[in-house]
């Protein structure tokens, strides 16, 4: 938008949701002056967009209701990013562009917006995608709470890319790309109704370089990046997909300090615990070392966790003690709200 | 999913958002079973989409808050269907594929979210469109009403297709395809606030093969489905893109008699009623004639509305009596959740 009128109001309205002035208003003062891109046309109804010739389109969705809405290491502006991004990149692809839905509460606070607002347009600066169409519904207050985000994402993969648990073989063995559960950890303490405050970041962060550096490894079988419901929700996934029993090793699995002692505190199981910067891998046996190596060259701390085998289609951790315990799938919900 | 258990659950909980197993369930018992077709894969990230080689990839996205969730003529299920195939189509697109997100309230119907979902999938069906994607997330009672909806819509059209604002010149005719405000006046009349009750049935439906029509005819510049702000929003855009003044001939605008009525009753105007099943087109003069014969043969209350000129940016309309008014931009919000 050409001209640069100062946005007045200060906190949403019905009437920013109406198709009017108020909602032109915001959707050029808020949301463009941020996200301005050479595709991002707000008179248009549909955006057309190149594809490389060579490339196979790749689109995933995903939705965002985290509170609060700003934690420490990010907003759910930047969380939206992240997560769609990451759902391109462990499916071998490179993310180009993202479309953008906003449910916003009557009432919300303009200031929060812009963060939130920010908070995604630097993210997508640093993934290198851009918004490319968006849409803003405005619900009356109490119908919301404060900011929910729908985004979907476009990417391009090479041809031919076989990367799926259809893939997965008896005798694979799974990587994780680094310590697990610090997004659930840090979104838990941020909501400070456990009277704990701590230093714990949430790990939300692009994992396209840990994905496109095991792309290059022949035997790569899968990869996942490990949000709701965590590791052991993968694993779950796994076993049910493949038929195949889940070994983990409890003592293998990274985990910071704080973590394990927020989790030991409260009670939460951390292989449950959503992590939004982290790379579940499966490889073919003979392919592990090679993967790890490429692997730490962008995610010093990513560690060979287990292995898949024949057996009962069940998810077993050889506990830091030598024992064994059988992993249930979760059942109740630790945390909700956490992406 | 090949195994059908029946889905036991009465009413959504927050355990059905937290990537477990009755998330799982939720997924495959409400959603798939309706939904299915051979690029729906709820194991995978993201989805592998083909490309013709001789079309252009067009890009659409749209929230959706309707209340009542369900109204004469579609519910938000059906509405989220034909608010994203319209924008492809308005485009001179071909939709073909849709990404879902979905945003439950603890607490709703499992009943009610299977007829939104059935009457989801029976839209896209009519459209030709699949589900290639989507994302479920559940919020606490209260942070929601019901349902809401995010949909992205991607399709194809012929290279070379030049539809938009800044296509549109002085003497350009302007067309609308049928009734306007069906389905404004329909969503009022289900609230009920109003303690009216009528036959009213909302216009939500495909535009497809209105778009497609006049697709066929030279001198086609723009076309817009016009929904939240109604054809009077649809002018001031108009006028606010190309600096040129907008025309419309109140006598020649079709609106049905109970649209009318309910208008005059409760002073809405329907000039800012939304439509969810018309387009509004522009076309170069000399086209006019051909414009309306082919809208006609899939639309046959089309009419010729007004028309652009030289003079002040602004909207006015001809009244049935002979008189001239200027039409001021939508300020406050007659309805909100229209859409």
């Amino acid at each position: 938008m050409a001209h640069r009128i100062e946005f007045r109001d200060t906190h949403i309205s019905l009437a920013h949701g109406n198709g009017g002035r108020m909602m032109r208003e915001l959707i050029e003062q808020v949301f463009v002056t941020a996200l301005a891109n050479p595709r991002l046309d707000t008179h248009a109804d549909a955006v057309a967009l190149p594809i490389p010739a060579d490339r196979e389109l790749v689109v995933t969705t995903d939705g965002f209701t985290v509170q609060p809405l700003e934690f420490p290491g990010g907003n759910i502006g930047s969380l939206a990013v992240h997560g769609t991004v990451n759902d391109l990149a462990v499916s071998g692809a490179v993310p180009h562009f993202i479309t953008l839905n906003v449910f916003l509460e009557e009432g919300l606070e303009i200031a929060l917006l812009r963060r939130v607002v920010d908070g995604l347009a630097a993210a997508a600066r640093d993934c290198g995608v851009v918004v490319v169409a968006g849409d803003t519904k405005v619900v009356p207050r109490g119908d919301c709470d404060g900011i929910y985000l729908a985004t979907t994402g476009i990417g391009f993969r090479p041809h031919g890319t076989h990367l799926g648990m259809d893939q997965v073989r008896a005798g694979d063995r799974i990587l994780v790309s680094g310590p697990i559960g610090d997004h659930g950890a840090a979104v838990m303490l941020a909501r400070q109704e456990f009277g704990l405050y701590g230093e714990l970041r949430s790990d939300a962060a692009s994992v396209l370089a840990q994905a496109q550096a095991l792309m290059t490894v022949a035997g790569l079988r899968f990869m996942r990046d490990p949000t709701r419901g965590g590791l052991g929700t993968v694993a779950h996934e796994l076993a049910r997909a493949t038929g195949l029993g889940v070994r983990l090793a409890e003592a293998s699995i990274p985990i910071t300090d704080s973590v394990q002692s927020i989790c030991e505190l409260l009670g939460f199981d951390p292989l449950f615990l959503a992590c939004e910067g982290r790379i579940v891998a499966v490889v073919a046996p003979e392919a592990a070392d090679a993967a790890l190596s490429a692997l730490r060259t962008v995610a010093p701390r990513a560690a060979l966790v287990g292995e898949l085998g024949a057996g009962a289609p069940q998810v077993v951790l050889d506990t830091a003690f030598g024992g064994q315990r059988a992993l249930d799938e979760l059942e109740d919900d630790p945390l909700p709200r956490i992406c």
